[in-house]
């Protein structure tokens, strides 16, 4: 444990961002180091409680804010910069959710251009529970509550965007971005695809827990304290962010139409496969078409994600990177080992 | 088990149909009674090899055979049949997967259409050993196998469309039809919306076992031994197809585009969970955003399919049509136990 | 005019059929045949005023009513049905609009599924001046009347689709069927993929008017006098209903999504100014993309519509199937001449 | 004329931009005021003959250059600014278009992502006569030459995006940019949302012609000589690019998929009626439904456009913002008739 540097990133309110590109750096760090960092909600800590509405108290276009950028050094154009969830835990005994006018995949939006009103804008405040690794569900029009596992995850990890583009926080796309995955979670590592020198690392928008879709728009949404740590992989050009915890592979895909998302997602997964397990293309389309699971990421954001995945057992003593991710993960373990916590 | 009437149901293959609607029944069954049924592949069991192409072995439309109608006394429209898979066993050693021209997730097809030639037409054969609870893929172009976990399902479950339709085998819509979502497996109830004077239920399409989104467009493809228990709920119309297991309430959507395919199941599934708990379709929107998750059936049939998932964990005592999955599910058992055989 | 046969088809209410496929002939026609025919609205006629609310008065799957189907002798599959408006026009002085719930493209509908309560349901009654050459639209929360262009055109036209599939009338797809294009008016020539023997064409859904899109989800809807001839292209075995006009070369795509009936649409032109021209298709694709026009037909129905037009100007003297559209149009202005009428 | 300030913009290569937003004014100019600007073509003048292809000779991200931006004073968020296309014609007598490996309608693309190679890449060369109004197409590999009407528009016209965002120029979305309908021709006001103070207005990639839905995914691609008058509306806040000419007002919307981007032409064409003629929603809606024309503008960009069309003879004397489109009209006639020019 003394060779892992560890750092720490606790941004300010004024130093929050909004965008992945266009900002100078709030930290630099070398491959390997251990980074301690807090992010706030994607309301920007505002929605507190029922009568709390987002779009009165957020300001557009003030949302998502996330903590970074942060500049890997040596992390070049062509590169994949490596980021290594080690631990994600919410700073706060209660977390929010709410729908948004105009936002939600059962309602009329800004796209999917209606006639209808909106639907009610209603606010809902969870217990959140460290200890008993539970959030408490409360209806707003009953006394139902239900208690739900506590999953912490980010929704929003990405890098700055190719061709100059700065991208708001709330889009997910080739850069990353605002995937809203639950796989997202500790005990992960993300590729994500270097388009500027130093990569230019954020991260936000932290969910207790997140069903598969995030149908009403919003996820169980917590300020986090959270630990990562980074690496880059030369020379790996991938258009696409891809995940892998111990048990599978990843890849995403994150435009609309859902099914381009979807296509995007396959065609990577099969692609890797195929590089993986050295296999002809329609040979890896058939292994994945056979053994793969596809669950959708989020049918809410300005683009859609879909997330595709390989069971692990299927690759035989092959993985990504060189074992980049195991590598990661014993840092990670090493780091928590030290300080006495447990990884989620 | 005296209680409980079992028939048997062995077509021959003269007798397969190929839509659904436009079919005399088959067999005539009471509510309650125990089906052991047989089902040819999807492929009618013309490909037995990988020298078997499937474009000139197969001839349109005799494709995706299904095992029906089986016509369900007092089944009526506005009703629900309740289908309880028991067992789901392939009958031959073997099976196979293809690709097929222009058909499957990324490839040109007749709706995608494009400039580029098919992908090229390819079959592979698979092992299955039920002892052992495997399948084994082996690679076409290199010397690769891996062994793959046996999981039984039907890919193709429906019933007689509404308003005089007759519906290829191969569509999933508001009938049931070809949804191809590997949760369609034994433990598993299928509720069906009655559109016709007994129900005309029909069965087929079995595989070994299916990668969500079915992604090359077949997947292991099987002759089933199958056995259903069926069952009638009074009054219950629903629209879309809904599925429900021990751990979980699904509901399902069938059209394009699969935004569309999701919206229609968590919709689903947001009204199921704000009938069973007696919540406002706000709150039952909130839970099902946080609880519920969302895999993909498949993207490559003439309408895609997308499962909602809602875990029954959060219903507390709550349970679908006053608990008729469990009933089904011991009446299964008995017969389980009364055969000696065991359920996958 | 001696040499050309007339035959009329003027059904009563209850000989209208809703789908196409599963009825015997109504009449029996040889090529070349001269028919008059007449069409009831897509209400059934009973929706006559304001008051008649489409969702009390008409029952489903009772939509959408098609006149036929027209048995044409000889007609096999692999034949094309080449059908020619020869004069479409209003049987009544009114028509009538309407919005209906869960049916449009601005409102939550049964696939495009939302947690919002349906739209209004609301009916607009027209004056229908066939003298003049307008319909009258009078709005219903305000004093404004608008005169607009009187351009008969019918929604429906098909065949028997493949596969022994029967199909409400409401749908469009290959066989044709409710594709709602503005283009199908009198002067344009449809050539429909012939699947069974006889074709089994049948004629419905006339509009006094329609935008393009057919937003609302119903047209200036009326019944119709219509007049058509009929012939059969041998072996022209095609897949996607075409039109042609003096003007243009048209091809059709009905599917979803919208992307995908464009991609039908264009693809097909591209292979049909191939043929033309002789060219190469990525020639043709060149000619196509620089010359073509691509109207929306209708993004309301269970599939969408798109349209893609090529001007007859660019194929120099090569016109389709041996200019047959030329030699349909002058047997309807031969019998339009002898019977003193004029064409639109 | 006396009264017209006229300004010149004739930017060197270097000074060309590649994204809206991110960039210094290049010229402010005040409301009112004609500005005579020069265009290089997408392929930034790369592509000269059939042996440069693209993908070699052009370098992402410098593909699709803008001249601007142009700082249009007093402009505000919150207010539209107007952009009166007053003549755009070629500066070179020839013209390229080509096919372009990942990209186009018709061909596995980045998003629709597929297992096939990639279509061949070609180019074609078109002359190109102002004098004689046309453009020569010659197909590549058979001796077919066809003459098309020249008819100039701009794919690309736009404003600083909102949120800070930094787009590429070959995006459509809110704020504009490479929208690429035919429609965008001289005599046609565009009217954009100002998201920035000054708006920061920049156009380019002009087409000699283009179909709708630039399938291949290119135009006939050319370096523009063209004129403006820009605007300024106070106040008028609005989400969508709108555009009118003499004969129509339309709406746009750039999204994918293509039936959202169909939603919000319409959706906004609708609102805008109502408000023209102080309609009831519903009632502008319907007239809407059967006066609308919706061709496509391009289905091949990072977003898909469509336009929405609605003949102004059906707004009586109404007219958007007090007349703008008719009083820039009129100073451009003014213009042209100083320069002895004539207006397409």
């Amino acid at each position: 444990m003394s060779a892992i540097e560890v750092v720490r990133l606790d941004p300010t309110p004024d130093q929050l961002v909004y965008t992945f590109g266009g900002h100078q750096p709030l930290l630099r760090v070398r491959p390997g180091t251990v980074i301690e960092l807090t992010t706030e909600d994607c309301f920007g800590g505002r929605v507190r409680g029922v009568d709390d509405l987002p779009s009165q108290v957020c300001e557009f276009p003030r949302l998502n804010p996330v903590t970074g950028p942060i500049h890997v050094e040596g992390a070049r154009p062509g590169d994949l910069l490596a980021v290594h969830f080690v631990d994600i835990r919410p700073r706060r005994d209660w977390a929010v959710s709410s729908t948004f006018p105009h936002f939600g995949a059962l309602t009329t939006t800004h796209s999917t251009a209606m006639l209808h009103a909106p639907l009610e804008e209603l606010v809902w405040r969870y217990d959140v529970d460290v200890e008993r690794g539970i959030v408490r569900y409360r209806a707003r029009r009953s006394e139902l509550e239900v208690e739900l596992p506590l999953d912490p995850m980010h929704g929003t990890v990405g890098v700055a965007p190719a061709g100059g583009e700065v991208v708001m926080s709330i889009t997910p796309s080739a850069h990353g971005g605002n995937m809203d995955t639950p796989e997202l979670r500790a005990g992960t590592t993300v590729y994500l695809p270097v388009n500027v020198d130093g990569a230019m690392l954020a991260i936000g928008d932290g969910h207790c827990r997140q069903g598969e879709g995030e149908v009403c728009g919003t996820a169980v949404e917590a300020a986090m304290e959270t630990v990562i740590v980074v690496d880059v992989v030369r020379g790996a050009l991938r258009a696409w962010p891809r995940l892998e915890n111990d048990e599978f592979i990843m890849s995403t895909g994150s435009v609309r139409p859902l099914e381009d998302a979807f296509r995007i997602s396959q065609h990577d997964l099969v692609g890797w496969t195929a590089d993986l397990l050295d296999l002809d293309p329609l040979d890896a389309l058939q292994l994945v078409s056979q053994a793969g699971l596809a669950p959708v990421g989020n049918v809410v954001d300005t683009n859609y994600t879909m997330v595709a995945k390989l069971p692990t057992s299927v690759l035989g003593g092959a993985r990504p990177y060189d074992g980049l991710h195991q590598r990661l993960r014993d840092v990670g373990r090493s780091y928590l080992a030290e300080r006495g916590s447990v990884a989620s």
